[in-house]
C-alpha cells in the first residue's frame, strides 16, 4: 500500500497550535476533501499539483523521517491536505515502536481508528470564511475516534467577526476540547513575502476581540513559521 | 500583611513559555534578588522604582483581579521581579477557592511552600549573559517545593552561544522538567519600538541552532507580547 505524499521536511519547530515551538518532522499528505478559500497548502490540496505528490510506502516514509531526524525520537506531524483520507496506521505503529511521537492535523471530516493512537490530534473545523461547511456528525465521529489520543484539541482559524462568532458555537458543541484560535493569514502566495507587522496586527486584533468580549477560554496563537519564513515551503 | 505590587494588568494573552497564548491577568510583584543585565522589567526590579510599588493586602489584590476579569475564572500569573521573595499563599488560596488558576514565574533562587499549590510553576534560571549566577541547591529546593504543582517547567532565555551551551547543562541537571527556550530580547527600552523582523530573526537563529545541533528536546518560543506591543508596559 502506498500513500500520496506532497512533502516531508524538518526538523523545524511546529509553528502553531497546541504543540507550538515543538521540534517536528512534517509529513504532508497530498489530497484533500476540502478546498478552503484561504488554503495555505494548495500544493497539497489542489489536484493540479497531483503530479508532484510521491507515492511512498510507509517504510519509505519512515526511512525519510529517520534520515531527517538523525534517528533521534521527536514529534512527527501528519498534515496535508487532509491526512485522514489516507491510512497512516502502519507509519504510526512503526514510529511509535521507535519512541517517536505522532501528531495529526485534520479538519475532522473523516474519522480514522488510528486517531486513538496519536499523541496529539488537532481537529480544525473550518469557519465560514473558508467557504466550506462542517458536517458535525462526521466531526463528532472524529472526536470519538480520538478519545484515546494523549491529547485532543480544537483549533479554529479566525478571519473576521463571522468566524469569531462561529468559533463560539463550535466550542459550545465540544466544550471538553481545549480550544486554540489562530488569526487567519490572507497572504498565502509562497512567492510573496509576509510583513511581520501584519501578522502582529492580526494577532493583536484577535486578542483584543476575545479579551474585550470576556472570552477567556481559548488560547490565541499566531503562526510562527509565517513570522519566520513567510509562506516559503519546506520549513 | 501587605505585598509590594508593581502593576496588575490584563486580561491579555500570556506572551511566552508553557502557557503562551493563554488569557491571563498579571500580578507583577515589586522587588528582585537578581539584577539581570538585560532585565525587561526594571520597573519591578530596580529599587529606584520602589516608590512606584503599591503596598496591597491580598484582599486588595484579589479585588483588582476580580475587577479586571469581570469575575470570570482565568489564569493569574505571578511575575516580577521575583514573586518568590514575598508570600503569595493567601492570594492563591483566595483565587483557587473561586476557580481561578495560578501560574508563577521565578528564577528559582528562593523556594516557597506555595509553589506546590500552583497550576503552573515556571522556573527560569538565568544564563551567563544575565551577569547572574545560579545557586543550584536553591534551584533544586524550588523544584522540590513545586512537585505538587499541576505542571512545572524550565524556561531559559538564550542570547548567544554561551547561553545555548549553558542551557544544555541546566537541562541535564533537571531532565524531568519540560524545557522552553526563548530568544533574548536586547531592545528593552519601553520608549523605543521593537522591529518585529528582529524578533523573527532571533527566533529563526535559535531554531536553526537547535535543529542543526540535533537538540529536539526544548520547545522554542518567542515573546508574543513583544511582537504585538514592543516593550510597552501593562499589556
Amino acid at each position: 500500500m502506498t500513500l500520496r505524499i506532497a512533502e516531508i521536511f524538518g526538523p523545524t519547530i511546529q509553528g502553531e497550535g497546541a504543540l507550538i515551538g515543538e521540534p517536528t518532522v512534517f509529513v504532508r499528505a497530498g489530497g484533500c476533501d476540502y478546498r478552503c478559500s484561504w488554503c495555505d497548502s494548495l500544493h497539497a490540496v489542489d489536484s493540479a499539483y497531483r503530479h508532484t505528490w510521491t507515492p511512498m510506502s510507509d517504510a519509505e516514509i519512515w526511512d525519510e523521517v529517520l534520515r531527517l531526524s538523525g534517528g533521534q525520537a521527536l514529534t512527527v506531524s501528519l498534515s496535508g491536505g487532509n491526512p485522514a483520507i489516507q491510512d497512516f496506521a502502519p507509519l504510526i505503529a512503526r514510529g511509535r515502536a521507535a519512541g517517536y511521537r505522532f501528531a495529526c492535523e485534520t479538519q475532522g471530516s473523516v474519522s480514522r481508528p488510528w486517531f486513538g493512537d496519536l499523541d496529539t490530534l488537532v481537529l480544525s473545523p473550518k469557519p465560514p470564511s473558508s467557504g466550506e461547511s462542517v458536517d458535525w456528525a462526521a466531526f463528532a465521529a472524529c472526536v470519538k475516534a480520538g478519545q484515546t489520543a494523549r491529547q485532543m484539541v480544537m483549533k479554529i482559524v479566525i478571519f473576521d467577526e463571522a468566524d469569531y462568532d462561529w468559533a463560539k458555537d463550535a466550542h459550545a458543541r465540544h466544550p471538553d476540547l481545549p480550544l486554540y484560535l489562530q488569526p487567519g493569514n490572507p497572504d498565502v502566495d509562497p512567492e510573496s513575502p509576509v510583513d511581520p507587522q501584519d501578522l502582529a496586527d492580526r494577532l493583536e486584533w484577535l486578542t483584543e476581540r476575545a479579551m474585550t468580549d470576556g472570552w477567556f477560554t481559548p488560547r490565541i496563537l499566531p503562526q510562527l513559521h509565517v513570522l519566520i519564513w513567510g509562506n516559503k515551503r519546506g520549513v
